[in-house]
């Protein structure tokens, strides 16, 4: 039999999914698993996108352009303009989710043994499609203890090799929650320049801010232009995820042609989902101001009640809906999988994303966890009290021995 | 400005879709373009799956498992079982059509450097998901001559190397239309036997048959079954390239498990196309059967029709909905731009795909087309008539100079 790639032994498993089978069986057995481990929010898709699918009248589901239907990237780049992302539908390149809009890029951009710096922890898909076209993650650490704000830009400069290619970050961050600030963000501007790198920034997440500082799109960031590649989906802010629609937003024509190419290889993204991101586009003010105030009352509530368990810390996180927090456990992998596999209370438990797969450097992170505050407040009230008593059932058993 | 990827300038552009602005350029001065370049049919998706989208309840279009909803895994088992190839739900993994199963399987299976041997012509885009992730194609030559029969299996055997790890069959095949026969097959199994290589065999054209021989699919061959891994799609069955919807099946548990990883990281195949694909393989039996009678009608026409034009030649396919023809031109890739950019005839061009895009060896195929019957039978004509008008019109341009 022949043997697998070497690539697909070394690839770690997503963080994210790997505890999967594991809470399958769990629901098997009858009991109720929290899902705070998956960005899949409970919000209802907009109506006006589920009404768009139901007034689908093409007779032929066909291929589209490579690069999106016309229509919603026309559609897009008002959107973008609603943040002063004044950009044409032509720099708007239309993916299968952002997952694939980072494949792409990388792969036009990137040769491998290329390095990307990307402050860690970091959201863990960044890792594998890196590894798919060979381009090697380095890591500059961020820290609970600050919030994991933007590391000193020192760090970044003593991370740089003459095979550094490009700066990649997410902002507002998965799964820190962090929102880099103007200065924080002009230092890595500053940093694109002085080296002459791309800066990937994954903005998804954008609509999901919870300050009052005004929004800085890596767009915004002046005499780094051609630099900028910025990574989009509608997944997040119209509750669609499984429409798998994102895009790739940069002036720089030249890594658009190159993108293209790939692109043209996977013919066309998909039809459906395009034609409910668009319609999406056009949901009411209150849809994405409701969505706002339910994440904004989600996150106080979560975090409060995490840093009321004794021996947890959240930082309180400014963006997106993720938090990492630490818990009192010496290995959060092993404590997520005993959640699943060996504790349930009152028939329930959660199920978390262990942190350690979002670090690069090995041993980091081992007492942190990504939760998701993508449930609605009652049933995240009752996943947190779920994990306070599996916290202290594991404290007590592993006192005992 | 920072470089894009030394990959991104190597790679072709895809001879299907290259062609595409001066097709667009041609459309802006108002000429009728008929498309034989692409695989698009014109053909009605199934008016199940069509209804099935109309029917859509769910409030949050969410992400599905990785693999794909386990409701058209279980489906895609029974349509398998209809051509006798026995698989469980379980050795079925969604993917976004089968470009995304080919990427996924070379990431799972290849290492940079591994050799996949591919008889050419072949279906360009192999060659750019065997790019993305460093594997090296090469090939065997066929012949316009035999109608693209397989090479003598000692041709493959001379090709193999110590890198060498799977052998790749597009069957029926896509460019050339060619349908292996059994003992053709039977030769590739020895051979991949003996060197214990994967048998990558692209099957999505499996309904598109035109002889009586009975069907034979990589599944049906014995003593290779953990080699074998085989790709599918919905788009061309049920006319529906625009949602998506591809497989992997293999009873390989170990390349099952590389493929999750990679999955895993693009998280999820769209969800709107698997309800349709779900809903048109139940697709009432006259559907296919039309299908089937509407290609065969097209198929005979075309290639009479070809082989009347001075010059010209193609074989007879014996499936798919793809010739290759040989055109009495120096260079099929300029007399392509030049239909398209420099003639019309009636207010009317064509576009085809120049066939030395489906070849990796430099030089060859360089006077073949690829031609797409996926117009109907007046369109067809029409587009032919313009192709004759063309090639005369081209032939005394060129004598007069």
């Amino acid at each position: 039999m022949p043997e697998i790639s070497r690539l697909g032994i070394k690839m770690p498993e997503s963080p994210i999914r790997k505890l999967a089978p594991l809470a399958n069986e769990a629901k098997a057995r009858g009991i109720k698993v929290y899902h705070l481990n998956i960005g899949q929010p409970d919000i209802p898709t907009p109506e006006v996108g589920l009404e768009a699918l139901r007034r689908i009248d093409q007779k032929v589901l066909s291929y589209c352009p490579s690069d999106g239907l016309p229509s919603l990237r026309q559609k897009m780049a008002e959107y973008y303009g609603r943040f002063a992302i004044e950009v044409t539908p032509d720099e708007i390149f239309i993916t299968t989710g952002a997952s694939e809009a980072l494949t792409l890029v990388f792969l036009a951009c990137l040769d491998p043994g290329d390095e990307i710096l990307i402050p860690e922890p970091a959201y863990a898909n960044y890792m594998s499609m890196a590894m798919s076209c060979g381009a090697v993650v380095k890591t500059v650490l961020s820290s609970i203890d600050n919030g994991f704000a933007l590391p000193p830009i020192e760090a970044f400069e003593e991370a740089i090799t003459p095979r550094t290619k490009a700066v990649l970050l997410c902002n507002p961050n998965n799964p820190t929650g962090y929102v880099y600030t103007r200065e924080e963000l002009e230092h890595i501007r500053d940093l694109v320049r002085r080296h002459d790198l791309f800066l990937f920034s994954d903005e998804v997440y954008r609509e999901f801010r919870y300050t009052d500082a005004p929004y800085v799109s890596s767009f915004h960031l002046e005499g780094i232009e051609p630099n900028v590649v910025m990574f989009d989906s509608m997944s997040k802010r119209y509750s669609e995820c499984g429409i798998r629609v994102g895009a790739i937003v940069t002036r720089n024509a030249r890594v658009r042609k190159s993108v293209m190419k790939w692109a043209q290889a996977r013919l066309s993204p998909p039809l459906l989902g395009q034609i409910v991101a668009e319609a999406s586009i056009d949901a009411p003010e209150s849809y994405l101001k409701g969505v706002y105030e339910e994440y904004i009352q989600r996150r106080d509530f979560l975090v409060k009640r995490i840093n009321e368990i004794p021996g947890c810390y959240s930082p309180l996180p400014m963006g997106a809906f993720y938090t990492v927090a630490k818990l009192p456990v010496d290995d959060a992998d092993k404590f997520c999988a005993w959640c699943l596999r060996d504790f349930s209370y009152e028939g329930q438990t959660v199920m978390m994303a262990p942190a350690s797969g979002f670090y690069v450097t090995p041993g980091y992170g081992r007492n942190e966890v990504r939760i998701a505050y993508v449930l609605e407040r009652d049933e995240l009230a009752r996943a947190l009290d779920v994990l306070e008593a599996a916290l202290t059932t594991y404290r007590d058993r592993w006192n005992k021995r």
